[in-house]
Formats: structure tokens, C-alpha cells, sequence
């Protein structure tokens, strides 16, 4: 009987998997499914073309091919694919250039094109077209994965010169389906651009309309460093691959760890000397035992690090977000905060940028409480709730920053989370783990940012206050005049003129006093202006 | 320049992958990832024990060995695992029974144990022990990942005689946290009791203290028969891939299509035939194109077929769930609702049975609008929102019930969904994707016993309305009797007799008239009643 239940034993392959669960990798919905597709396939130019420093030029067609069944065709002038690369990289799962660097990048799994690759085979028989142009060739493959064993089957079908370079990918899918809605292709083209000023990105959509967005810079963004391992970072099991896998190329523990990790100085080695003295740090890396790192990394926790180096995080930038937020909405008040890099999980260095637009645009696009997030400037749309951007943005307290009601108010909230790892919550790449260090971090630049807005917006109410009351006792006035006028024997017109007088002096100018201003006014006062400048 | 680039390339293991984003396996945060642990194992020995027809017996004990470092057992009664299976079921990734089988199970990838393995590995640098009784052998193995190759190292580390069977799994954890909280392995444990009235679990805590949780029903559920796939839940690839697979027992498609699919007859197949003219359906599966198996899948989709056969889900059933309840709350209201099978992404069978529990006890345990999440009788902590039963629920217009701000009020909502194929949003398998067919199913669930205690809440309500008129009205009568009696020359004592006769007469009683009862109760009234027994 055991043996019975055993029989059905079997081992899958990592392509299977995901065939199975495709809704792991975003493939729920026939309106999502699409965009995710053109997520993949931009985000794949964008990376390949920032990496070959190459101004990304982006173009994106959907076509209505029948019922519920697109083309799908993404072009950009990246560096292309070498021939032996191109099959693993669009047909085979967890192969490519980025899993294993500490590099800021959009993609980081090596499963988003392959995992296109499967959706249009498994709903529509067609292998991937895939056309390079590198090395002065442009080569044209056909492309699909043997899902049983997640090897890519590639097919050369032409082959000519060129001048050009960069990569087209044409594939088509059925059971998903184009809309103009909120988590359509474009709205995800529409964000990509906000994030990638200097990216130019044409979109044509089914119906034969063409969105174009020009680029805002002419320079790509600082190209982020790749960085080794931070000490802080790093567990025993770590230390131990990294043994002994890349310790051959040392003959001792001491040299090993200072060119393997970073911010690891000699100085530093002496310093772990001393905190675990009965490691043996002169022997050679392969010899080193669970023990040995197991002390190595209990020494690293008590060791005062540099912090990691910020030359890894390359945010939006300040300039940047303020530019493409008064381009989207023309904001009445618009607040940008960029906090300096922090470490998370011991050592992932990552930082969070946050802008605030408030009124003006957002109130005439009836945007309300909309947050916007971001992850290496990927635009996140899906699996809203269960993100750390959204539930930290949403349990802010927003009364101690005049704001009541978040969900009520003309605000539109931006968060980039930038890091060279994103903890996403499934392979999707749709939402960002709830870890503390991550939370603390976009709570704080988010509260800086508000606060920021606080000030202009009890300020504004205040205004509002004032003017109300000047109304209310203005027309008394004429009343109060002629009472006085008899009472005194006075003339009633200049006591009219005289209390005029008075009252735009209390209640005009900058210096106006009312009376008025809330409770939450009063208590956060102190708060204001600390951090977040006003840009407007 | 793009040679250095892919100089980078590497492929990568699943076992890899999954160390990285340990996180897409529930290990995220200390006192969750200790919980997932626990949760894993004992889905494991559940699953194991009553597919080999034994009335399971786990014992669960946590120990503390270190700071954030703990001993875990976990021990079932079950099968016990063959040698040649030990090794992959508990050191490799995607290998097991499960994952290709059409049958309702708490598992259903292969992942789970294996995942326990990885994280006991990388954090403690420890196999995992594991004492494997069947076939008249004790045996016990130190089991660990090759995580660059996702293969298992097994080490056979004793050998006896024995007359037992079972599992049972030795692992040590560090990195992780004992508390007991909401979403502690106690709680966990808790909950799996709730749901598996057949199971008798003892779980020992860090404290040493001992919870028993013995079972309430001395047989095990009825064993849910594991299906063919229903012809509606079928893709093109599907069929190509069962014809390239399985096909080469059959001489035709015709014989084919019979054996492989549920409620596929003769009848059907001449139907299919008629719908699809131009496919050869005599000539072999193997010859089978993309266009022949297409046309089938679309002929597929007009035929009217028998639903899947409610044979393959097991729920806990109503009865037990209401025992459960009682145990638990002791609720003064008690609802619960069992729909009928239905399917979900065309053809994949699932059912939704629902328990709300109101007042009572669950007012005196301090509950607020709880949701307690199952799939396939497998509690759901973590990743609340995100979840198709969390935002099912919470999105339901409770005010219709006559309860108005569902997380103020003193009700518990058990939501179990059960299928053969669970689509959980990662492999960590903490929330069930949002789906639309079964977003629809959970609301339509629910709504039904809602129904159930809105006419009970809304007599209540009135019952208390009534109460407070009644002595409202009753405060006046002295006066009212003692003035009546001045103006009338009559006896005010009789007078007052009479008039609390008539106050008790048109506000007490089953069949008492206030003139209360709020807008929301007179509008759904009609709807009450229709489903949704009452059970107290």
C-alpha cells in the first residue's frame, strides 16, 4: 500500500511548475495576463539597454489578431542577444544574466521572458519570434520551451547583415484581452515613462493609436555600481558557498574575506581576529567549517560597518519625479523626498523616494488617495493590497497632516523602492514583501514628504477659515456703523470706513490672525518643516 | 561589450531560487517563519496518513536551544516513507506525489518539506533527521539540499526491527521566534484541530507546556477519489501534451479522448465529432497536431457536459463545523452553509462551505469581524489581505445583515474552500489568488448564511428596542394612573393595573409590535429566510 502511493512519485521541472501555477507569475486575468507580458518585455529592454549604456528607445504594438488572441510585438535598440544565449535566455526558467548579482536592477529572476515564452505556447502552439541584432548580424530565431524538462528549443530561421543592434520580440497569446483601464498596457507604459525620463517609449494600441513619450533627459541614469556582499548581509550558509565556491582564489581565510565582501578592510579582519580568536584565519577558505563561519558571522553582527555604498542605489531623483509629476497632474503643491540608503535583512542596501502631489491636477483628474508605487522604477499595479508600499501608505496617520481622510483627499502618493534585491512576494513581481526595515523606511519618507504638505494645507484651510469670518462679520458692519453713528453722534460713514479698516487688517495679509486652524493643527505644529521641502 | 555582458549568464536551481526569495515560501519575519514550518509538516502528515486510510496522530513539540534557535519534532502515525523516496521527498524541490495529481490534498507541489530542509540548511548549517517506519523497519537519515543542484544527500544513519509506522521529522531552525500570538504554531495548530475533527494533535511549546487537542469523530473524512481532468478545465496544450504522453495506449483519439477525460462517453465523442468535422478522430494521439487538438478544445466548450463529480471534494462538513464552533465559541448564533460543487477556470472543481458564528462567546473571547481562512482544511494566517476569502468578505455589504460595521461586531466567519487544485498566490501557500468564479462562489457562500442570522440580529435588535420603550413608557404610568384618576374620580391603583396590562401586552411576547426595526432590515426582509438554516 505504501508502495502504491509511492508509484505516483515524480520530479518536475521548474517550467511545470509555473505552467501549473501561472497566477504565481502574474498569468490571473485576461486583462492583467496582457500587461504583464508588455511588464516583462519592457522591463527586459530597459535593463539590457541601461547595462550597454545605450539610450532606451522602446516600441510597443498590440494587435487584435481575433477573439481575445494579440500580438504582441516589443522592439528596442538594446545590445541584442549572442546566438548561444538567446535560446536560454527567452526559453528556459531561472537562466540569465541577473539572479546572482548584487546590482540594481529592474529584473533579478531570470523567469519574466521564458515565463512569456510558456504562456504563448501553453494558449496558442506558437513558438516566441525572436530577432537580434548584434555583432553586426540580424538573426532571426524561433523560440519555445520543452516544459517538461525547461529547456529552450530554438530555431534559426534567417540570417543577414546589419548596422543595427537591439532586440524584437513578437509573440502572441490567446484568453487575455486589451483594455483602457486603470491596470491596462498603457497605464503600465504611462508609469514606466513617469519613472524612466530618459527612456522613449511609442505605444500602439489595438485599435491603431499611437502614444508616444518622448524622453525628458538625454543622459541614462548613473549607471548603479555592482557591489559585493555586505558583511551584514550575509548568513553562515552564505559564508560557506562563498568558501567554497570562490575561495579557491585565496590561500587564506583573511585574504578571501577582504576581497569577497565589502567595506571588509584589513583593519576590519583584525578586528574579527580579535572578536573570534579561535578561527584559524591564515588557513585556507576551503578548509573553513560551518563553525568557522558560523563565528566569522556572529563577529560580523559586532563589527561597527560603513554602511553599504550608495553608489549602488540610483533613485529617480528629486528633479526628476518633480518634472513628471507637474507633467502628469500639475499639482497645486507637490513635496519630494529622497532618504539616504539604508540596509535590510542585516545588509541589503536599498533606499525609498517618495513624492507627494496634492490638489490642483489631481483634484480635476478626481484622483483620491492614489498611491503610486514603484520598484527599481517598475511600475507596480497589481496585488495592491498585501504590498508594504500600500498597507504603510495606507496606515499612516494622515490626520496629524490635515489630511482626515486619506481616500477622500486630492493626493496622489509615489513610492520608488529602490535596492539591489527586492524581496517581491512571488515571482510576479507585483508586490513587496511586508518586512519591518522595509516598512519603517517608507513610513518615515513618507511622513517627511507629508509633512511637507501639512504646513500649505492648514494654511490653506486656515485661509479658508478666515475668509469665512470676514464674510460673517462684514455684514454687520453697515449695522454695527449706523448703531454707533446714533449712539456717539459720530459720523456713521466713517465708522463704517474705520471698522472696514480693521477688519482687513485682522483677517488679510500674511500675517492674518484667525482664530481658527484644527486640533491636529495645533498638536503637529511643531513637526512641520523639519525635513521635505516645498517645491512650490 | 555584450559578450562581457553575458560573460554573467548562468542557469540556476529552483533550490537556489528559493533560498533567495525565501520569502515566496512564507519565510519571512521570525515568528511567522516558525509557523510555516510547523505548518508545513504537519499538512505533510496529515495528507500522508489519511491516504493511507489511518486516523492520524501528530505530535508537534518546539524546543529552545539558543537565542532564536529551536528544536523542532514533528511525528505521525502514517505510512513512513520508502528509502528510494525519502531523500526526494524530504531534500528536493518539485518532487513528490502530488503535484500532477488531480485529487483534493492539503500539499499540492512538492515544495513544502523540502523548503523546511533548505531553511534548516542555511540557517543552521544541520541536516534534517528524519526516522522513516514501514515495512517492518525503522530507519533514520540525516537529509540535506545540494542547493546549486537541488538534489539530496541522504545518510542512513541506523537500521532496526520495529512494528511501527510513521514519520518522523527532527529539524533545527535558527533565525526564527516562539510566540504565541494570533500567528503562532499554536494557533496554527488550533485551527488545523477546528478543521480536521479526525485528527487527534498533542503539541508540546518552548514552555513545556502540553496542549491535546484530541479527535471528535473516530473516522477519518471519506477519501476523496482522485479524477480525470473534466473536458471544460482542458487547454490546447493540455491535450496536445496528454496525447503526446499517454496517447500511445490508444489506437484513436476517439478511445483516447474516453479514458483520459471525465464524463467523456461515446455520445460525447460523436457530438465532439460533429462539432469538429475536419478533425480525423480514428487516427493515432501521437499524430495529433496543434490545430486538431485546438479544434477539439473549442468543440469542448459546446458540448454540454455533466459537472465534475462531487465524489472528488471532501468539505468538513456542516455538522462538524458546528461542533467545532460550539467548542470553540459557544456562540449564541450559529450558521453554516454548504454549497454545491462548482468549477473555476472552466473546468476545475471546488466547493466553498461557510460558518458564522455570532454573540456568545465569541463576544466574550473579544472577536471582531474574524475571518478564519481554509483551503482544503488548511488554516490560512498569514497574507490576509490579498486573499479571495479576505477581501470577499470584508467587501460583502454587511449593513444588509443588519450588521453595519462588520469589524465591530462580535462574528466569526469560517470560510473553507476546497478543490483538487488550490490557486495560492506563491508557493508559500498563504492566500488563494483572487479569481473571479471563485470570488463569486465566497460571496454567494456567505451571503447565504448571513442570511441565516439576519432575521435572528434584526428580532434581537427590536427585542432590545422594544425593552427600552417598554421602560421608558413605564416610568410615566404612576404619574399618567395617579392624574387619570383625579380628572376621572376613578381608583388610580386600578387605572395603573390596567395600563401596565396594556404596556405589557403591546411590548413583550413572541408576537410583540414595536415600531422599531431600521431601514436596512425592512428592505432585505423579503431575502431572509430563503437559504441559511438556522442551527440554534
Amino acid at each position: 500500500m505504501v508502495k502504491d502511493m509511492f508509484a505516483e512519485f515524480k520530479e518536475h521541472s521548474i517550467a511545470e511548475f509555473f505552467k501549473k501555477n501561472r497566477q504565481m507569475l502574474g498569468f490571473t486575468g485576461k486583462v492583467r495576463s496582457l500587461t504583464v507580458i508588455v511588464h516583462e518585455l519592457v522591463t527586459n529592454s530597459l535593463d539590457a539597454c541601461e547595462e550597454a549604456g545605450i539610450l532606451p528607445e522602446i516600441y510597443v504594438e498590440i494587435k487584435e489578431l481575433g477573439e481575445e488572441h494579440y500580438l504582441i510585438t516589443a522592439k528596442d535598440n538594446g545590445p541584442g542577444i549572442p546566438e548561444n544565449y538567446v535560446g536560454k535566455a527567452l526559453g528556459m526558467m531561472l537562466a540569465g544574466t541577473k539572479f546572482h548579482r548584487y546590482v540594481q536592477q529592474r529584473g533579478q529572476q531570470g523567469i519574466g521572458a521564458s515565463g512569456c515564452t510558456m504562456f504563448s505556447y501553453i494558449t496558442t502552439g506558437q513558438p516566441v519570434k525572436a530577432i537580434s541584432c548584434n555583432d553586426g548580424k540580424r538573426k532571426e530565431y524561433e523560440i519555445s520551451i520543452d516544459l517538461k524538462k525547461n529547456k529552450p528549443v530554438v530555431n534559426r530561421i534567417s540570417e543577414e547583415d546589419t548596422e543595427e543592434h537591439g532586440l524584437t520580440v513578437i509573440s502572441q497569446y490567446k484568453d487575455v484581452k486589451y483594455e483602457k483601464s486603470n491596470k491596462s498596457p498603457f497605464e503600465y507604459i504611462r508609469r514606466t515613462a513617469l519613472a524612466n525620463p530618459h527612456a522613449a517609449i511609442t505605444f500602439k494600441d489595438p485599435f491603431g493609436e499611437l502614444s508616444v513619450f518622448p524622453r525628458s533627459i538625454e543622459s541614462n541614469p548613473a549607471r548603479p555600481l555592482e557591489i559585493k556582499p555586505h558583511p551584514l548581509g550575509i548568513t553562515t550558509h552564505d559564508l560557506l558557498e562563498f568558501a567554497q565556491h570562490q575561495g579557491g582564489e585565496y590561500r587564506k581565510i583573511s585574504a578571501f574575506l577582504q576581497e569577497t565582501f565589502s567595506r571588509l578592510s584589513a583593519n576590519r579582519v583584525s578586528e574579527l581576529k580579535g572578536i573570534a580568536p579561535d578561527v584559524d584565519f591564515e588557513k585556507s577558505p576551503k578548509a573553513m567549517t560551518w563553525e568557522d563561519a558560523e563565528k566569522i558571522t556572529k563577529a560580523f553582527q559586532q563589527v561597527k560597518w560603513i554602511a553599504p555604498s550608495t553608489d549602488t542605489l540610483v533613485p529617480i531623483a528629486k528633479q526628476q519625479i518633480e518634472l513628471s509629476f507637474r507633467n502628469i497632474f500639475n499639482p497645486e503643491l507637490l513635496v519630494v523626498t529622497e532618504r539616504s540608503p539604508k540596509v535590510y535583512r542585516g545588509g541589503i542596501p536599498f533606499m525609498v523616494e517618495v513624492g507627494i502631489a496634492y490638489g490642483g491636477g489631481v483634484a480635476a483628474a478626481d484622483k483620491k488617495g492614489e498611491i503610486m508605487r514603484f520598484a527599481n522604477r517598475v511600475p507596480l499595479l497589481f496585488d495592491t493590497s498585501g504590498c508594504a508600499i500600500t498597507e504603510t501608505v495606507k496606515n499612516i496617520d494622515w490626520g496629524r497632516y490635515n489630511l482626515k481622510n486619506f481616500e477622500e483627499e486630492p493626493i496622489a502618493v509615489l513610492v520608488n523602492f529602490i535596492s539591489v534585491y527586492v524581496p517581491y512576494t512571488s515571482a510576479g513581481k507585483l508586490a513587496i514583501s511586508m518586512e519591518s526595515d522595509i516598512e519603517d523606511e517608507i513610513r518615515y519618507a513618507v511622513m517627511e514628504a507629508a509633512r511637507g504638505i501639512q504646513k500649505y494645507i492648514s494654511g490653506r484651510r486656515k485661509a479658508t477659515e478666515i475668509a469665512t469670518k470676514k464674510k460673517v462679520v462684514s455684514r454687520y458692519v453697515s449695522q454695527l456703523a449706523s448703531d454707533l453713528g446714533s449712539l456717539s453722534g459720530k459720523d456713521s460713514g466713517k465708522i463704517e470706513k474705520k471698522l472696514i479698516a480693521m477688519i482687513e487688517e485682522k483677517y488679510s495679509g500674511p500675517d492674518a490672525e484667525g482664530d481658527g486652524g484644527d486640533v491636529a493643527e495645533e498638536e503637529t505644529s511643531h513637526e512641520s518643516g523639519e525635513n521635505g521641502e516645498e517645491s512650490e
